[in-house]
């Protein structure tokens, strides 16, 4: 075919034909971009053809659960074979679709509570999965060779031209919503209402072909809530080991949080141990993070000067609102978050990376993969990578940098500490000679083992035994024998090599509690700055309020 | 103090009160949001503060020129100090600012043009660098620890509530402004025209400030426009290899290109000597890339799927618009850029970056630095390192995995190909012993030296004589001789141990033209798809046109 009659503009002109096949299907109950929700199931029959590639938002917080439920709810004759894209599976009907034959095909991100189902629908041969990826890998692919035919958005509220406001969760909107609307696809959201005015436009209605109101809100999983009363001695005594042995020890302004309690119990520290240190105004100051309701006392405190956020948490928009200088606002005053940015932000302008894992190797690789579950990744690898596209320098990432040693060309290195238990839940090791994973990608056909986090990002494994520092381990049996040398009573740590182990902890490769000065008499829960809920909502001056299932007073 | 009587909001305070002041100095002549031209120099001394943390935007090619010079114009008795946050120096004034005092500290990423003069007022103590990033690691820090406290953009039109459209530029506008504007920072931008409707709002009028019609259009720099006419025969040959020994070896479908003659030439040899290969929907499909002219004979072949672009190109604003199934067009039709989704989507999604470089060392680390300039790095620290946050497989990526042979764990590997003529302009050796970069560091005072991209990410290294598979590579020695192997007649390249480098092309570590089935006589210019700026303007049916200084017949 010659240039000259080639068609250049299918994606424009089957864009035009669905939206007038939604105009004839809605009639008079189209006002505009505005439909009733009884009409929900007709438009997306008129907008959606087999085989589309369908972009459902799924977020690690925020669900576009009334369009997932409408889309589960569909006629498969009519739409079959989607290819869905999802940041997240976190509801039973964004597994629906697949065993309702509306969908076939997916790739995503985290699937959280409903990784086993997911197995068992992949082995069934309901779901044929294309990759499982990073946040950030996944949205960067909707602008190569995954782009959204449609999308299905969840938004705090439209307007009646259909300028949407996201408001404080608004996590992966952007990005889904660009990838779409500039790749001619059809963008529709979901709202909790229409109003007349709109606290702030977050996205332009130019962007948005449909809204509809749902008859519930949208869902919203408060994610990253702990209860301070649930954590334990010896998380408090890891969490003594991080402040002393690495916070401090690299001056970390600039970080990001895993989630879970072995963080939470950090960062209820800080405004207690770590200020009895001496390290306010030295350490944290700088955080991408979602607002960790823990973290509360430690913003009272005076240690936190800022906060950038993927999503929000639920109960925390007015204390978020209260606390402006910290928190990124809009000019309207409410919260603003961006997943695409903070993590773009966690990845280049974080010196460290510490979060909690189950399953740790003789290199260091950690995987939250376990054999009949297909969770998948969300955030962590990109956030425990180290950023080699980083250029700027600090003096955390120089030591780090110095430490591992590059031979030739002086490079620095993130920060990426592991931390766990050494045994976790049901007395399972954490620490194995061969991950799970392996299992997994062998009985799911996965072309790699699924890795969390490869060893050789991973510069600190810390347990309730010790801090092992890779970076100062000269070779893969140093390597190997520093991981056993924390690895305490499990099989792992039982076969360390007990004067190598010992070798390792005079040159500093190893540190425990001891070693760092650390008294462990001192780590009782009496040094948690919050031991209960409500001692955050006291925190808070009364302003964070807990989802109902947190109120156990 | 304690929390009760601690100030919370002092950015919004701050916010309202420079507003309050800016209404106050403009009196009536502020119609909402809008202001007058000459009133601009009024408006940035209310606003402007000693010490504010300033983003000028300066991209890879939108200039916000207006606003630019009209902060170099201020007094600097009022305004002093200002710590300048800019992707990109461009232009004589972003460098006015500091010569004339008015700030004196800055952040940024690329200085081009204006590297020798930044290098003599850093030399003078006229500027204190913070430190030199790739764009998205400046991005991340303006939501971690360098938000701005007043940002100075540049958009295609503002309609008369202060919706902007971005247009085809669009660029870093969108990470600008959010990074402000949800800081309780300040956004004015500069705008080509005042209309009543505009074709799309790409920015909402909440999230800015102030607009001021510019009394000219901003400044475009069409930066990645090349006259075929200027490719050497040398370059064919380059190309050629770079195709049938990296392209179709690796099966890349997702990539991007750099900058120069050398990926130009690629570029017009894919509708000829690839497609003669039959590679024709094998290789290249999806592309991070601004809409280079050079593509244009194979975007008519149907060589190409999608391009998303970090910028638009001067003169390709009609023929994206008409090849809309190619390139990323809003509802309205026109083009859309995104600086920030276009390096994630390069980053984590593209199984290639290839590009150009000035000097290599026998490590392969390789750097644009010279002394006496400091240019900086743009983009390519971000495409050129290896995505260790990715976890998506393609066959290219599992290949270069296997090839680079990670102990213990697989893992993917991004190809990273660092295309140089051995001997550059002025017959200066490419590849060296010590890269300048180190040099410059010392005298510039850097914490490191300045490298572009580091050997342990490159896989390739292509030159007229070959290419050096550094993934194959067992230790540094081999590397090191892999290198020399390629180096041709430099110094680097007469000192190879001949045997080694015999035996390492035997293992097809090193590749020349021959063994790779290449007849060196078909290298000539006749094999370019398009050999003039007009060939590239009939490939396109008309509907590229050329910037003026491009037009020669």
């Amino acid at each position: 075919m010659t240039a000259a009659n080639r068609v250049w503009n299918r994606l424009q002109t089957d864009r035009r034909e669905r939206l007038a096949q939604a105009a004839q299907a809605l009639g008079t109950d189209l006002a505009g971009k505005l439909l009733p929700s009884s009409r929900i199931a007709d438009l997306l029959h008129a907008v959606l053809r087999p085989g589309d590639r369908v972009c459902l938002e799924g977020n690690n917080q925020k669900q576009a659960d009334f369009l997932g439920m409408a889309l589960a709810g569909l006629d498969p004759q009519r739409v079959h074979d989607l290819h869905m894209l999802q940041s997240v599976l976190a509801l039973p009907e964004h597994l629906d679709v697949f065993d309702r034959g509306i969908a076939s095909k997916l790739d995503f991100s985290f699937s959280g509570p409903q990784a086993a189902r997911l197995a068992r629908l992949v082995s069934a041969g309901k779901i044929q999965i294309g990759a499982i990826h990073t946040y950030l890998e996944l949205f960067g692919r909707y602008f190569i060779d995954l782009p959204p035919r449609v999308s299905l958005i969840a938004a705090q509220a439209a307007d009646r031209h259909g300028n949407l406001y996201t408001g404080p969760n608004t996590e992966d909107t952007p990005a889904i919503v660009e990838a779409t609307a500039f790749r001619s696809g059809i963008v529709i959201a979901q709202v909790n209402e229409i109003v007349d005015e709109l606290p702030r436009v977050d996205i332009p209605a130019d962007w948005v072909d449909f809204a509809v109101r749902s008859p519930r809100p949208h869902y919203i999983e408060p994610l990253f809530t702990r209860d301070p009363a649930l954590i334990s001695e010896i998380q408090v005594l890891m969490a003594m080991m991080a402040i002393k042995g690495i916070y401090a020890e690299y001056e970390i302004e600039r970080l990001n949080h895993g989630i879970g309690f072995d963080t939470a119990a950090i960062e209820l520290l800080l405004p207690t141990y770590a200020e009895s240190l001496g390290l306010k105004g030295r350490i944290a100051r700088h955080w991408a993070l979602n607002p960790h309701p823990a973290l509360i006392p430690a913003i009272e405190a005076g240690f936190v000067e800022s906060i950038h956020s993927f999503g929000s948490e639920l109960g925390m928009e007015r204390y978020v609102e209260a606390r402006s200088d910290v928190f990124y606002v809009g000019p309207d005053g409410t919260m603003r978050s961006n997943r695409a940015f903070c993590q773009a932000a966690g990845h280049y302008a974080c010196d460290m990376f510490i979060g909690s894992t189950l399953q740790i190797d003789l290199q260091g690789n950690s995987s939250t993969a376990t054999l009949g579950r297909i969770s998948g990744f969300g955030g962590a690898p990109n956030m425990g990578a180290d950023a080699r596209g980083r250029r700027h320098a600090s003096p955390a990432w120089l030591k780090a940098g110095r430490e591992a040693g590059n031979a030739g060309m002086p490079r620095g290195r993130k920060l990426v500490v592991q931390m766990v238990e050494t045994f976790r839940e049901h007395m399972e090791p954490a620490f194995v000679e061969r991950l799970d994973a392996w299992r997994l990608a062998e009985t799911s056909g996965m072309a790699l083992p699924p890795v969390m986090i490869y060893g050789d990002d991973v510069s600190h494994i810390l347990t309730e035994e010790g801090i092992a520092n890779l970076l100062l381990c000269r070779n893969e049996e140093e390597r190997e024998q520093a991981i056993r040398g924390v690895a305490g009573y499990t099989a792992v740590g039982l076969a360390r090599d007990k004067r190598m182990v010992e070798n390792l902890r005079d040159r500093g490769v190893i540190r425990r509690a001891e070693d760092l000065g650390i008294d462990k008499r001192l780590a009782t829960r009496d040094l948690l700055a919050a031991r209960t809920m409500k001692d955050l909502v006291r925190a808070s001056g009364g302003l964070y309020e807990p989802p109902r299932r947190f109120r156990n007073w």
